[in-house]
């Protein structure tokens, strides 16, 4: 390596290293472990290849929780045994993840740093806190070096995270201005999730998607359609034909095969975005986020999972072109306050339990709607109920004499359903739950403790998902965001600088110029 | 680098690797950036100098808590520019901690994996899971190849984490046993807490202190004494004058002058043990774990902040001796699934609230038994615990009158003290739990519901340090350790190894391979 180059590099690192302030000691870079690091990490190359993986939510709790489930899906082994891609990657790191105006950020301010480098306000994307002046994404520099560029999102694709890459708005709530910034960014390809307000806030204005096809991309919206597009097709919007209400799409746990999976919309991102010129591609897992806000582990490991399968599809790549390709994965921040442990296990853990689940919470809400359709307070009981809890999570409602008669047999099959089977004020706090779910929204209580026991949820698929992730060992703190850090993971060209613990605006800085993009 | 060398260290790195049981995809080692890490990670020298930071029950949150109270006590100080020493080290790693039969670890399993490299059950001490093989502890290397060894501990010196390093037992419990190890280790300096049954569990064996100094200790117990230790002296047992009734140190938070702090056990350590042999020294911060246990954050924020300057004392010994000294900080587990975000605080953060806790829960159960040895629960009245519960705290109880007067004022002050009243519901929840705490032990409840609420934890201070951690947005979910991989910090000799995703054992195997003590 040249002299010049080196000096260069830790020029760079030194740059990094004035930003923070350390309150105890200074370690300068007079060390020899620190000159190795710097030496190792930048091998002369820049990544012609890029790929960001954004975990929405997804903290160190969520990583690790879908490894400690995969190795619960098979008796015997040990569990240090199972990893993540992610985290098998060589470069491991932990990233702050805080806003400039809130300990807590948002994704929009986190899409913001990860996308711009810049510290900015709650809600504003790729802006300055003054909402001003904007900031210059890497999808935009990718996109000015003559790179293609695209952005997936499990979620709709005028979201917070996406948006970040290639819009400028001072609210993240500006959908429709959203939904243009993306017609305009001239960006080579967007998969995943639809728009939210194709024809503004009030329903009156010209169509997005018009506009999106009038500058000259080609909207997809069929399996047929996508399964179609090959290099060539010029730009692409590709938009799953399934989505839920919030037009993202369904979560993994209810995905079906004619419904399209993230890796695959990172499968074919690679497909038509491959090119002599490089390409920049931002892949978000969005939905770990609102699992974990709504306190579904299951759905969150599940969708954590999914992400994953993503990540393999971008080693895939890598590992044909490992001189050239850099993959980055974090999240933009946890979500939740989960964690491996409850005070009511102790210091056990049962994630087999969690494998009893078979749908996602909004899945269950939509049972629930059914039954609020054909029944009143008044008609309703709580044993109806009773076969469908089963079904949906395994948890079994027995009598005592039930009860009694189980735990006389003895075997092994009545010891695991014992297990799952609720306590007398497990089925009470169940039952209050359900009332409230019966009564129309507007007469439920809306003080603070019935917020700290059910959210903004319906409150009997929360009492649901907690008393599951409780039997198996699992706790949360809340339904927002937390502050805590955020593992970050790369591999591949200049991965090594990703090691250590910085903020999330350095892991923009690292990538722009691993790119050679600022 | 000789190729002979580079090749012996790929090896290790390998021999590593091969124990990971990658379930989606294998790197090998045949990436340029795994190549430059490992190039990188091994400048070919060995640490004659080890430090070994263990802080236990120290996870990523706990780090991250004292950071963000540190900032909080610097008006307009961004809580991303406020770095602990043991964060700001170059190496940043994360390592599950599972032991052999339970996927959350104990203390002993814990201090066994990462004394040894190998992983053994709940409650085994650096023997094997059957309890009847032996590993050679890391310390114990040291000392056969010639290094001076110090053992420190902020709690009883025959605790898990510290008898890891020097006993061998089936149980942690066998305290007598475990000094009588201690005594036969013939390692250097033991400094910090006391033994917990120095005749045994019946007391009525010979003194351990007594076979202690027969083998050729100087045994010291006061603060002029310790002052005095200087090299030369030849093996030490240095016990704080002032310990607890658990035979630890004080809580940081409650320490006087008079009591030795963790830092100043460790720059005596470094003081006694500095020879031309080089030394391995452990330290651990063990209190961390208690006051999480018992979910009392400020208490673990400020052993953590006092965890953190006995570190800084190893920083300057590795400035001093940069390449020659390895120093390596971790945590043995998670404890409490501590989180920086609460439910009833949405996306809010409000540490400096913390700031008016003036002593650590055990120091307010004192406080606490004197008002019950003057009082029966038919006398006992809550109102005469306000101003304790306010000058402790900084919780305030206002009757509905006095709150309207203060909202009226609508000064600064009376906003900060206005944050700082108990809503009505917060009022109940310390009443319940003081008439709890009026009870005698045995005619409490033992339901599990109560066990939710306080933990085996004196009721009302459980409920007190609940909600001021809950008002600074602080949240826990258990009582007991969690399963949550920890971080890990390395800075100096070979420290590049510690960046990564790996199990606990591996930081025994890689400070081994670094010290050239396996």
């Amino acid at each position: 390596m040249k002299r010049g180059k080196l000096i260069c590099m830790v020029t760079v690192v030194l740059l990094g290293a004035v930003l923070i302030l350390n309150t105890n000691v200074d370690f300068g870079s007079n060390t020899d472990t620190e000159n190795f690091l710097v030496v190792g990490a930048l091998p002369g190359a820049k990544a012609k290849y890029i790929f960001f993986f954004i975990g929405d939510g997804m903290g160190l709790a969520q990583r690790n929780a879908a490894e400690i489930y995969l190795a619960s899906t098979k008796e015997g082994l040990a569990p240090e045994s199972v990893k993540l891609t992610m985290n098998s990657f060589p470069a491991q790191g932990m990233s702050t993840t805080y806003a400039a105006d809130r300990l807590i950020t948002g994704s929009a301010a986190a899409a913001t740093a990860l996308a711009t480098g810049h510290k900015t306000n709650i809600g504003v994307l790729s802006m300055d806190p003054t909402k001003t002046m904007n900031f210059k994404t890497m999808a935009e520099m990718a996109k000015e070096k003559g790179m293609k560029v695209g952005i997936i999102s499990s979620v709709s694709i005028d979201h917070a995270t996406p948006a970040g890459f290639y819009a400028h708005q001072p609210s993240r709530n500006n959908y429709y201005e959203i939904e243009i910034d993306l017609a305009n960014s001239n960006f080579d390809y967007f998969g995943g999730g639809g728009f939210k307000k194709p024809n503004g806030p009030k329903g009156d204005q010209p169509s997005a998607f018009e506009i999106v096809r009038a500058n000259g991309y080609t909207v997809v919206n069929s399996r047929a359609e996508f399964d179609r597009l090959s290099p060539g097709v010029g730009k692409v919007l590709a938009i799953d034909p399934f989505l839920d209400s919030s037009k993202a799409l369904y979560y993994e746990i209810d995905r079906n095969d004619e419904m399209i999976s993230l890796a695959e919309y990172t499968r074919k991102g690679i497909e038509l975005l491959d090119n002599p010129n490089g390409f920049f591609m931002m892949v978000e897992g969005g939905k770990i986020d609102w699992a974990c806000h709504a306190n579904d582990a299951t759905s969150a490991i599940i969708d954590t999972l999914a992400f994953d399968k993503a990540i393999n599809e971008a080693v895939k790549f890598y590992r044909e072109h490992p001189k050239e390709t850099l993959i980055v994965v974090t999240g933009d921040h946890e979500c939740g306050g989960m964690t491996i442990g409850f005070a009511g296990t102790h210091y056990e853990s049962f994630f087999e339990k969690i494998q009893h689940q078979q749908m996602s919470y909004i899945e269950f809400n939509k049972i629930l709607q059914e039954y609020k359709e054909t029944h009143t307070p008044d008609n309703a009981k709580f044993e109806d109920l009773i076969p469908v809890i089963q079904d949906s999570f395994g948890l079994i409602v027995l009598s005592d004499k039930e009860r009694t008669q189980l735990e006389a047999e003895k075997s092994e099959s009545a010891k695991q359903k014992l297990s799952m089977v609720l306590a007398d004020y497990e089925i009470q706090m169940i039952k209050d739950a359900f009332q409230m779910s019966m009564m129309e929204k507007e007469v439920r209580s809306k003080d603070e403790q019935t917020y700290l026991i059910y959210g903004g949820y319906e409150p009997i698929t929360v009492a649901l998902t907690h008393l599951l992730n409780q039997k198996a060992g699992i706790g949360w703190t809340s339904y927002s965001h937390t502050g805590v850090p955020v593992p970050v993971s790369a591999i591949g060209v200049g991965s090594s600088t990703f090691n250590g613990y910085y903020d999330n605006t350095d892991i923009a800085k690292k990538i722009m110029f691993i790119g050679g993009l600022s």
